[in-house]
């Protein structure tokens, strides 16, 4: 990816190269006791921004030493953006740190003590005084507001230079680097156009088949950029555009993305922000259908998963975690002949399972899962790593065999990711 | 934990410290495509063997750049550590950027070239031409022997100062800092003895309690150190020892874990590799306890992670999820008045959910888990996070009531985690 700003002036395009660094604090980083996966989430989205990222640093919570690493990197950065150390202890020492090397005072941000207070109104708690610390910001700063914790973050500007205080925990510095400091960045660099990226989540085709299914477009594409991106479960196809308006980046998307949905659009299960356990709920809402599990190997996992999405006890009505035989044929009724002819990892006990547990609890959609979770229980004919999945409903019965690989708790994980996926298939349509 | 070494002289003992700074080169790490493990990976090491790591620092393949960043640490650090730029191309400067800044010459090593030849011949494969740039050393350098590829590592001591180069793929940088680099530092720093640490799990107790009760020992303990490190669903202490021989570490760490374990012993679920999942596990084969759960607002999630255990199906015969309360009263006998008198989030149901699960499956022991995850369904009386959990056996029937903070998912897990803890209190002792 290069990395420069088009500035048009008149009737030119200038090119002008933006220089930033990445300073991380925190003591943890040093100890090597967390990874630092903050220094990575900003330097992709600031090369894709189109800032040139030229150095990382990680110093710890030490006024004189932090002070030096900061000054260092203003001095050879344009942008200086950090993360940590905004919480309300004293260890915390960032933004003092960013004030002194500014030679600003520090004083209290009333629209962000609000926040604060807010904050707190809606939990039900107590403010603890030392909260009125995270309030305090250098003088002259913006403030940024946290949506997700009671840190506000900071824009200071001086001679031509920019430094950005985010928070360290993750979530909260990603949604405040997205809602807010992208949005400022392209207002005050004058980011001509604008960048637009698009993620398809797919599921159950490796990364590499996927790849080849869609090398040509990979290696021909320029506007939008297509990569792929292997992640616990699935494979992201992720495009981006750059284009002078949203609309012409969309257009440009959405040409590609028709062509890659042609090919392979079977597999995508999710757009952008949806996640599988969404995508399933929502389905489930639309078309009014309750849900019940019956979960051998999984361990109640699926379940689970499917109970991580607010207002889940709309269509999930119950499920049975039958890990025990004697709890498959006398809680859901699965035959015993089943389990002696077939075995209990068999799509026979599984498709007995599904229709089992529909009939139990009584809803509209059945599921079975039986597999080997491993490493004990293996056999040459049953290895580690098979699982059945059956489903049962008004689109009738079906089975589905797998072998997924990993350990005990990567199989869980596959095999639950593929419950889920067969119960949106089954929601989706009559062909699954 | 902090980080001296300790050098006899004559029958004195000098405390010096050595402060290392860590670099990492290559673009991928700037342009956000991969996060730093390495950097993790040595910094833990690296504190563990008693060096303090003040700076970490990124920097790309760029001669000027890269000199530069070289030269900073150097003149802020004993010892640095650079990862990454030792392949065979063009593109690989580190080695030629470290000779410049010592002023060295590069060199033919042959005995690293011989060890190139040799991986090549093994693997029936012509060495290309530009390997030979791997065994191009600085003058006068120390060379490491790469176990799992080509490039050889560099040790490089000058002015008091010492510059190591490893290279960025992490199995051939961890198999070379482990088997070269720590012997090489504990000769050269002359490290006495051994380090060794122990970590004390924590669950039922926050990090502000915990460190309360223990504010004392924290500070006043040199040898073993006691550092205290919030983690998921628990908070850990870790006891890090240095002495002369295994024995005296493992007995000064011993005497202060007594003290620790007569404080805050109740709270204590495991050490060092243990997790709560193990744990509960070992116990319920130790006592030959079996189990069922009935699990509403945890959805699955406790059945789960006692499944993510190979072997549980030696004690976990079965659970029933019953999100709906229809399938409380009829899957596992919760009397309907008991719901309508006292609410389906209630000690009452609870109760009644361990007591009928119990009795359904026929264990020794029954759990029953109920509570509101959020963010709908709360009152003002029964707020997001308030979860009952009930266990009913042999020691009779027993119900805890918690407050959980956070998140959908974090109420889940933490409700998940004390269940875990609560089993595991259950079947210890007959006091819980």
């Amino acid at each position: 990816m290069s990395c420069y700003f088009l500035f048009r002036m008149c009737e030119t395009w200038m090119v002008i190269q933006m220089i930033v660094e990445i300073v991380s604090t925190g003591t943890e980083l040093l100890l090597g006791q967390i990874v630092n996966t903050n220094a990575q989430y900003l330097a992709r989205h600031l090369n894709t921004l189109g800032f040139d990222v030229l150095y990382q640093t990680v110093v710890g919570d030490n006024r004189e030493r932090m002070e030096q690493v900061i000054k260092n990197a203003l001095d050879r950065a344009d942008l200086v953006i950090t993360s940590g150390g905004l919480g309300p202890t004293q260890g915390d020492i960032t933004k003092e740190v960013t004030a002194k090397v500014f030679e600003r005072s520090i004083i209290i941000d009333e629209p962000s003590l609000d926040r604060i207070k807010a904050y707190f109104i809606k939990r039900k708690a107590d403010m603890p005084q030392n909260n009125i610390r995270q309030a305090m910001l250098p003088e002259g700063a913006i403030a940024i507001a946290n949506e997700n914790g009671t840190a506000p973050g900071v824009i200071l500007e001086h001679n031509n230079k920019v430094i950005i205080n985010l928070p360290g925990p993750p979530h909260e510095l990603e949604a405040m680097f997205s809602r807010s400091v992208i949005p400022y960045l392209q207002s005050k660099f004058g980011i001509q156009g604008i960048i637009i990226s698009r993620t398809l989540h797919t599921v159950g085709i490796g990364e590499s088949s996927l790849e080849e299914k869609i090398a040509d477009l990979v290696k021909s594409q320029t506007n939008p950029t297509i990569a792929l991106l292997a992640r616990k479960g699935e494979v992201q196809i992720r495009l981006t555009a750059k284009s002078e308006t949203e609309n012409d980046a969309l257009k440009v998307i959405s040409k590609i993305e028709n062509v890659i949905c042609e090919r392979v659009g079977e597999y995508i299960f999710g757009i952008d922000d949806q996640t599988m356990e969404s995508v399933v709920s929502d389905l489930l809402i639309e078309k009014n259908l309750s849900i019940a599990l019956a979960e051998s190997c999984t361990g109640g996992l699926a379940t689970s998963r499917i109970t991580d999405v607010p207002g889940s006890s709309r269509y999930l009505i119950g499920s049975v975690i039958c890990y025990n035989n004697r709890v498959k044929t006398r809680e859901i009724g699965v035959p015993e002949e089943v389990i002696v002819n077939h075995g209990a990892v068999s799509a026979e006990t599984a498709k007995a399972m599904a229709v089992g547990i529909r009939a139990k609890i009584k809803t509209d959609i059945g599921v079975g899962i039986t597999g080997i979770a491993g490493p004990g229980g293996a056999t040459d004919k049953k290895p580690t790593g098979l699982v059945f999945i059956a489903i049962d409903g008004n689109h009738g019965l079906k089975c589905f065999r797998y072998n997924f690989s990993g350990e005990r708790t990567d199989i869980k994980y596959r095999a639950s990711q593929m419950v889920l996926d067969i119960i949106r298939r089954y929601a989706l349509t009559d062909n699954i």
